[in-house]
């Protein structure tokens, strides 16, 4: 069962592609990507994350070299093409190949297919640990292949048996590495609104939440942790993960809250009917 | 005559190099590179080079997978192979191939052989046009791959008739996007000390400049363009280029300034002699 991706025109196994290194990903940091699951053999969301995908290209001044509709055709190849029910899809998008290592002349684009790794089940029962980090990406919004920080921090948060980094900048909490930041007070659920990436996940999480519960997206601070009485990350493969620590602070009494676990069981019906 | 690279331990042609996309710096923008040039068949400031490659290799948590001496051979391999007098080299190290897309397991390695691009003297004549820009790198001391700000800004740089960016940050100068920037007033040389990349080029004309004038290496303030006499920014291939107009901003009276001219004559005399 080998995984296939797709790569300007052409689909192959994933370990038989390769980038020529004339590319301004690789030599300029100039790319985006994008990274979904599919559910049931389908796409989770596809029309969601075509649109911010689209979005991320045009702020990067990249034009994009296929349409959804064919974008889509490439996933169901790619998906029989690698004989699996369901996988992830990794987009991959960069300035391409540059004759003088700076001028962007035809993006490069590459759509793989790999592994689901799953949050081990511990960590939805006991909740994970976060450690705060003074930082905020740029551009934000933008879903770039910049993630320099977390690897770089990557000791540190070994050091303290953290999972995944809690940005902040001035008291502001924005989000964790690669997912989004909610925390839970006197049942309102509230998340950042600013200086984030709009994750799918969230997006999916505050409309499920609205059913129930009245939800705020707003500017949020360091000071609203210690009154909290949940706190939980969302994204593709985290789904609604507890976090009940975060550095020294224990959020609320420790444990897993009723409504971090409500929306995770709320999420996975959604999905299973998906 | 094809340029030749080196890649973890082969030496091809560079256009036979190519990258697997695990790669760390594709997915992720986690890698660091260095460029300079060879001046009579011999890499100029090899061991300044480097130092500050080992630096950033360091401050990036990254190990080097060869030592000077080894790099050095490679050098001149690569140099003798591609049948040339002179040439560019870059380095480019990347967190390397990785299972799960974030973890380092082994850095990868390039250094290849470019074709050096030399500045239109017209340039030189004349001075060039930057528009400043509000931004600031992050960890800008270290050589990492991180260009995206320049190619984003590249249509506004083309509208604007300009050649380069400026960066600034609450009114405090830092460099351009691949070069160090200096000002002259009344005959001291003043240039930016922090949040920029140590250039080389930078510390051989500090070195050249220090016989004659008066150096001052500080923070400096946007407010001091308006009365300086002269501008320039400096690099392995711009060397000491004269920047005449900043934005509206017109510097001095327009024209190449003297002081600019001696130090590129100096420079020019250094690496003949190199």
């Amino acid at each position: 069962m080998a995984h296939y991706g797709y790569f300007n025109g052409t689909i192959a196994p994933v370990d038989q592609l390769a980038v020529g290194i004339s590319d301004l990903g690789l030599l300029r940091g100039y790319g985006l990507f994008d990274y979904f699951l599919t559910y049931n053999g389908r796409p989770f969301q596809w029309d969601w994350y075509w649109e911010r995908f689209q979005n991320s290209a045009s702020r990067m001044h990249l034009p994009l070299p296929l349409g959804k509709e064919e974008a889509y055709g490439i996933l169901m190849k790619l998906l029989e093409r690698s004989d699996l029910t369901d996988t992830a899809f990794r987009f991959v998008m960069t300035g391409g190949y540059s004759a003088d290592s700076i001028s962007v002349e035809r993006p490069n684009l590459l759509i793989l297919t790999e592994a689901i790794h799953p949050v081990p089940p511990i960590q939805y029962e006991k909740g994970i640990k976060v450690i705060l980090d003074e930082y905020v990406r740029e551009m934000a919004e933008v879903k770039s292949t910049d993630y320099k920080r977390v690897i770089l921090m990557a000791e540190a948060i070994r050091a303290a048996g953290a999972s995944d980094l809690l940005y902040q900048k001035g008291g502001e909490i924005s989000e964790l590495s690669r997912s989004n930041f909610f925390l839970v007070k006197s049942s309102r659920i509230v998340t950042p609104d600013r200086h984030i990436l709009h994750g799918i996940t969230r997006r999916t999480i505050l409309k499920l939440a609205q059913r129930d519960f009245q939800v705020e997206e707003r500017p949020v601070l360091l000071s609203e942790l210690y009154d909290a009485d949940e706190a939980f990350t969302t994204s593709s493969t985290k789904k609604v993960l507890p976090i009940t620590q975060i550095g020294e602070l224990t959020i609320g009494d420790g444990h897993v809250g009723p409504i971090s676990r409500a929306l995770l069981e709320q999420f996975n019906e959604f999905i299973e009917a998906w």
